[in-house]
């Protein structure tokens, strides 16, 4: 299947309707502002299933959640990523013959995503059933240089007929979105959301402009068809479909070429997206589409500079790393309006909404490779925090803000508030990026400006929602990480990330004060001395639950005292718990659907005993179904993290093919691009023990036993560092930058041009100092 | 306004539309199994608001259930009561005019409810805008000797003119459910749930037969017309409503009376609900109207001779009693196929459904005064246990049955599970009412037919739900009474009744095994020795939260380190505070919806000293909003218990008139029968100091010291024993049966026929022994 370190391909690939909406994930084009899936351009057989989809990252409409008995502030409506137009459609006629894959004969296929290139490709040689053979090279490309823009080379040969052909393509606003009333993953209901305003047709370009039907934004595509020789054209509207037919004569063995630009424009980030588009697709045909091939090629070199990983040893896993991090950089915003949904731009799983993912799974990847991006995704949180703190007014809290649990615009999305908004840790997980963030960059500036609003903002709510009790600061009543345990009291992963947060609230309003800066940040939002005293107090007094019989910590205060569960009588590899068994059933049992103590160690670890963090572990990996695609990575870093090799190799190549391999029989719903970071994580964080502290960057990297060697890249304040860990030694390399500390096992060294430090054979003796 | 002691009545009564729609629930007719709200027959002006509605118990229809997320076993339908047809309307035209109290001149006017003889009536003198005088005396009954029938006898009198008068009178298909989409506990859609099938009309009678949409269930309703002189007649159908027009002349002075008839039949009771229509129909119209007035007084005179409660001294309350308890017998099912729902059937508040009110607010009553009707709801339980087995297999559990926290036919209709099925102490309430039954009838037979197999099976669901934990057995992951702290672990109240349940069980399974009926029952059920010792395990190792600083009982573990909220912050007379906060920010709090630990101390006051409950009932007095119409009658009953005696008092004024006078503005919606109920209870239970214990009945009476005096029956075992209070002792007649032993102030006599016990000073004393 794999065929080189950068291309992942597939060849004479299946027509089974499954495997056709896998691969429209696996294949999809996006550059973090469109995302549009891979269907065929010809389409399917009637009665095939596809989710037709393209997008626009941040584009949503507004729908009403019904509810049989609505209390007070659970939200009545929701945002939902909106399908907002297909532009994919190219129908070929030969002489009276349709192209299409289901008839005639597949004399050979391939498809393809090119890594290096950022374009995917579907390749067939196919045979009419009268016998005609033409070879098509479709290539697929959503532009880096020009995120409006995205283009379909379709390139076609006849090897052993000439005569003419028709060419048809549409652009066509009839767009619904995807249903699956079954999943509670995916909408359960939907609907056309774009409504078309106006459809027409300005020198052979076609553009529609429609509107969201509830959230009134408004997008405009449009849609040029150029073609690489002379040819009849008719080009009509019907009823909101731009038709171009392009009928000409085909010469044996001479290609033909069509290219396919759309470009997207919308009202959230343009005051008129129809004049928007007009520039957009003028300027994308006065330049040579080679350009942009070239400038697509010239934008991921940097990114891979700054975050390739090698694996020497491992084709398959190699190969699987690229692809996830390849996805990454596809699916991320690149502005304030959006950000990064955890099925980024190549569906509809979970209706398009953002979560924690970003900042937990996703942020620890960009912020050591390219903190810019880590940056875009901070400044949407600031953009949202007005809403974040009506949200919490609604959750009835005086002060602070309390951000959305699952979000596009900023208001709150979540149905099901148990596993919803009260997962009050997505304060703290906010907070943890922007801490990370000035760790890796000392970008105070960005601090000052929003970073510590928000960290102030968010703070100020965990006074409003802990209590002391017993002299300790308690903070109950709300849903930790491990959404199979829901409404708690004193969560271990947010009572410690709460800590965090208040103490950082106080060392930013100290850092703040020495630069002068303070008074500008804490007179806009009103802070006071004695509330930075209050969060001093509330983290110096954080209760952490400490179990001393088991010598673990509970994941909350009464975790340990429910009912046991034989974890094999209830797991399903095909079907998580939570399709079988009433949410009452599984939050009254010790189980537990992810890592969530566990995350807190990898997060923390300063914070707890080797001895605490391996009880706890060899505790909770017994209980825990790994039912979401975020708990599996955290596994296999925290088991590398404690010196369970095998079990970090195996945990992590689970975590790197899920959605190559369909593993969760969900990647037709999109990607999962926290666990694709959390591929990276396992790697880098994992066998690379590298590590973002307070005092520095830490390295205690071991080398799986089947690879030869790896290497990945940090960037780390204005430098960067190389890693390649080989057999029995560990080369650092600073490839720019200045000169940097760096811890390796514990000990501290000064890495100016490069170090060699070998390997130990036990790297965990210095751990158990 | 009070103007005897049996007649409720309100003159000059106002005509402002939310009046009205008070006026209907208030002087509804019902009869157990059918409830008619009192509707003017002539209708409201246009734009007035009405819940013109008339039910029969237990006819429901099914409606869907639309959730944003679906998590496996939440329920996807639930059942609606539903107005099954419209009879009510009597149109009266004198000449030219409509009769209507919203023109022309009301120079008199009446509502009333005859406790006595069990009608309720309207009286109007009224002159027409051209001038024409009448008097109208209208009569409502449901018939209580025959259940099917409801009659309106309309009586009219010119007063100062003679012609022709227009009776149209209308037997009406086309009913919808009443719909407040703003308040959870009415229903947030609906519609017109019956179909109508057939409307036929034959020697003068029409017959409707309709049939729910989705339940399948058969009404046929007939109504007949008698008029006391001849008539013209108009007969005629027009869309599913069946119209009768009387022509006829009217004398000055001289009445005419039309008698309506309406029978009421459906397909749960009989195989034919058209054909037995036309018995029930034939069999009213051979008897007198008369004659079933009389049937009805003899009825009720049964009812109050084994309930009826005396207040000498306070007019207003004693009234308010009497109203309360002829609501319970006109709302109380009396058969097993049904039961009797928090708003009777005198509205649609809570869809019709039964709770738990039936067996710990309302059975506490019946079963010491109407044992009969208690058996009859416990036999309604017993008809549904397999769908409690149904429901537990649903939440998971392996064996055992959980009823369902609110249902009609059987499956559960709650949507927000962590305020509804997640009430496991429905079980628990269940077994005691159960067992109370027992306790005061010694029904052995009873227990060995149906009340044993319920016991046992829902004890079953305890060994499930619980595990032990540190050698105490917990049941963890429920919710409690106080719907203000949903999911939680080790709710004290549920623990003590799941204890006393689990206890009882293995006492009953001893009781059938002397009796030799323990085969029979467990060869059904398939229980086993080992599971009667798991019983009795569980039972005595049973945990019960006590807190050692406080020296109280906690709610449940987390209870006391939640956050403490002033209780004046939140409270609101008008609004309950869960119309205003967000469940979450509810939760999080100590602050309580509705008595919980307290009525724990009520039903088993036993189990704990008395500084334990003073200590808590101080504790929880602080934090209790009382938004739950089921919370102060048992605060009354427990600050009576503790010798607070004008506490008590207060409580249960409050308690007595929250109908009467609306004080919970949703009377409109329906009566609030638990706690009309609980009126009686604070009575009996609370200044008459009754507890129906294994170790017999006992009693330790106060008297409120503005009454001069109060008087109650209780019936026990084949005994009636009236109980008179007066100042300074207490007299105890045995009115019936054969001697008992009783308990007074904690000194066991034996009451033969009489007995005059002084009061105690302190009657507390004995108790702090």
């Amino acid at each position: 299947m794999v065929k080189n370190q950068t291309v992942y391909e597939i060849n004479d690939f299946k027509l089974d309707n499954e495997s056709l909406l896998l691969q429209e994930t696996l294949f999809h084009n996006a550059n973090g502002y469109i995302g549009i899936r891979s269907v065929f351009e010809e389409g399917y057989p009637e009665g095939f299933e596809s989710v037709r989809g393209q997008y626009i990252n941040g584009v949503y409409d507004i729908t009403k959640i019904s509810r049989a008995e609505q209390l007070y502030g659970l939200i009545t409506e929701k945002q939902t990523l909106v399908n907002v137009i297909d532009t994919q459609s190219i129908k070929l006629k030969i002489g009276d013959e349709n192209f299409s894959m289901f008839e005639g004969t597949v004399l050979a296929s391939k498809r393809w995503v090119d890594t290096v290139k950022g374009i995917t490709g579907r390749y067939v040689k196919w045979r009419s059933p009268s016998g005609k053979e033409l070879e098509l090279n479709i290539k697929r490309m959503a532009s880096f240089s020009q995120l409006t823009l995205f283009t379909i080379e379709y390139e076609l040969t006849p090897l052993n007929f000439s005569g003419f052909i028709t060419l048809e393509s549409n652009h066509d606003a009839n767009v619904k979105n995807y249903v699956n009333p079954e999943d509670p993953r995916t909408a359960a209901y939907g609907r056309q959301y774009m409504i078309p305003l106006k459809c027409e047709i300005h020198n052979g370009i076609s553009f529609i402009t429609s509107t969201t039907s509830k959230s009134d934004i408004q997008v405009c595509t449009c849609v040029k068809n150029v073609l690489s020789q002379e040819a009849d054209r008719l080009f009509f509207i019907d009823n909101n479909n731009a038709i171009c037919q392009l009928t000409t004569l085909a010469s044996k063995g001479e290609k033909i070429t069509l290219i396919k630009y759309t470009v997207f424009c919308d009202s959230i980030r343009c005051t008129n997206a129809r004049e928007q588009a007009g520039i957009e697709i003028d300027y994308a045909l006065s330049i040579p589409l080679e350009e942009y091939y070239k400038k697509q090629e010239e934008y991921l070199k940097e990114y891979w500079d700054n975050c390739c990983v090698n694996i020497d040893g491992d084709d398959e896993l190699n190969m699987a790393v690229r692809y996830n991090l390849f996805q990454l950089i596809q699916s991320v915003g690149k502005d304030q309006y959006c950000n990064i949904s955890p099925k980024g731009l190549s569906g509809e799983g979970y209706e398009g909404h953002y979560f924690w993912d970003t900042e937990m799974y996703i942020q620890p990847f960009f912020t050591v490779t390219n903190p810019s991006i880590s940056k875009k995704l901070i400044e949407y949180r600031y953009e949202t925090l007005d809403m974040a703190k009506e949200h919490s007014r609604i959750l009835g809290h005086k002060k602070g803000a309390l951000y959305p649990w699952r979000t596009i615009m900023g208001r709150e999305c979540s149905a099901y508030y148990p596993a919803g908004s009260a997962q009050y840790h997505i304060n703290g997980d906010i907070a943890y990026s922007i801490i990370a963030y000035y760790l890796a960059t000392k970008d105070i500036a960005f601090i000052q400006e929003k970073g510590a609003e928000i960290v102030f903002e968010t703070a100020r709510l965990w006074l409003d929602v802990g209590n002391y009790h017993k002299g300790k600061f308690h903070i109950n009543g709300i849903t930790g990480p491990d959404e199979y345990t829901c409404i708690v009291n004193n969560n271990y992963y947010t009572n410690l990330i709460a800590q965090y947060h208040l103490r950082w609230a106080v060392i930013f309003y100290e850092i703040l004060k020495l630069t002068g800066q303070f008074r500008k940040v804490t007179s806009k939002i009103g802070l006071t001395e004695s509330e930075i005293a209050e969060f001093k107090k509330a983290s110096d007094s954080m209760y952490l639950p400490y179990d001393p019989d088991l010598k673990i910590n509970p994941q909350d205060d009464s975790f340990l005292q429910k009912k046991k569960l034989n974890l094999d009588s209830v797991y399903r590899k095909d079907s998580p718990m939570f399709m079988r068994y009433h949410p009452l059933f599984i939050y009254r049992h010790q189980i537990c659907k992810q890592a969530d103590t566990i995350m807190a160690y990898l997060i923390l670890e300063d914070a707890h005993s080797e001895e605490t963090m391996l009880n706890s572990f060899n505790y909770y990996e017994k209980i825990t179904t790994h039912d979401s695609s975020l708990s599996k990575c955290i596994f296999s870093i925290m088991a590398a993290r404690l010196g369970m090799d095998q079990k970090a190799f195996d945990y992590f190549g689970n975590s790197a093919l899920l959605d190559l391999h369909d593993l969760f029989h969900n990647t037709r719903d999109g990607i999962h691009a926290a666990n694709m970071a959390g591929s990276y994580m396992s790697i880098v964080y994992g066998f690379g023990g590298f590590r973002l502290k307070e005092s520095g960057i830490w390295f205690s990297p071991i080398l799986p036993e089947k690879w030869n060697s790896y290497s990945f890249c940090i960037r780390y304040e204005n430098s960067r560092i190389r890693v390649t860990v080989n057999r029995g030694e560990n080369i650092f390399t600073l490839e720019c930058g200045t000169p940097k500390p760096i811890y390796v096992y514990g000990v501290e060294y000064l890495l100016k041009d490069k170090l060699v430090i070998s390997q130990e054979a036990n790297r965990h003796s210095w751990l158990n100092m």
